[in-house]
């Protein structure tokens, strides 16, 4: 597995899973109806944001991260991030080698931390892989999330210094 | 006072305060050289998102708010907003009355709760506000966000139930 910035003609290998993970509504706070360019123009950042893919010896896509300043102006040395792995390879360890490589990544970009708005505290397989590389649950917000399976669960706020 | 929606119009009376503040870098996570017209596209909202003034009986703009999803799709239940007050105008209630007005209107949009994001904790002005008109703070962002005075400060995350 090679993690690498993502190219534009990576797109069409990440948007089969992306569809499938945000239709499914139990893990993004994206439309579960979203639109493929909606998606594309959201998830293939500009700079500063950085998008990067997970890639097996064959060139398929196994997994995608991006990084973006978490908020504006006196707020931009703090990141966000998200991660998708597709379903077909999860178990691999794909998400973790791309959470370490995206907070390097950060790092070498000059961040001072990262922080995670919004992930689902049902989620409890994300939620673990985040503490595992280093992050706190600071807050959770109540019944921040719809879930697909109709409950309003919590949004966990995560932070790590970097 | 009277509170309303805001109109075009009024936003040549708010960017003069709005670039003031903005500029100062004690209160928002804006870019402190923020342009004019990416600060209107930015404040006055589109739907859902809705922007509003509190003028005075000669028309003057004494300060506005605006409410938006905090997330989208499982997570546009709950609203996130912002508020300036023209300085020149302070100590007169005006805060105090965008509050209450903007969580009236995101109470009858149907919004479920209301999330602040980014409360800079040396504004102790606009935290006790927040905390009158039913706020808690939920978290606190360590040293997220870089004050005009050189410290790095926490952002509040806080949070109120509709």
């Amino acid at each position: 597995m090679e993690i690498r910035e993502a190219a534009d003609a990576d797109w069409a290998q990440i948007w089969p899973f992306f569809r499938g993970i945000v239709a499914a509504g139990e893990t993004f706070t994206y439309p579960r109806d979203i639109g493929e360019e909606a998606a594309r123009a959201m998830w293939m950042k500009r700079p500063p944001g950085r998008t990067f893919v997970a890639v097996d010896e064959r060139g398929t896509v196994l997994g995608t991260g991006e990084s973006h300043p978490n908020q504006a102006g006196p707020g931009s040395h703090v990141a966000n991030g998200s991660f998708m792995v597709d379903p077909a390879h999860g178990g691999r360890g794909v998400g973790r080698a791309l959470a370490e490589h995206v907070i390097e990544a950060c790092r070498a970009d000059g961040y001072r931390a990262m922080q995670f708005n919004a992930v689902v505290e049902t989620n409890t397989h994300a939620v673990r892989l985040w503490q595992r590389v280093g992050f706190d649950i600071l807050a959770t917000v109540p019944g921040a999330f719809h879930h697909a399976d109709g409950r309003y669960v919590g949004l966990h706020v995560m932070y790590r210094a970097l």
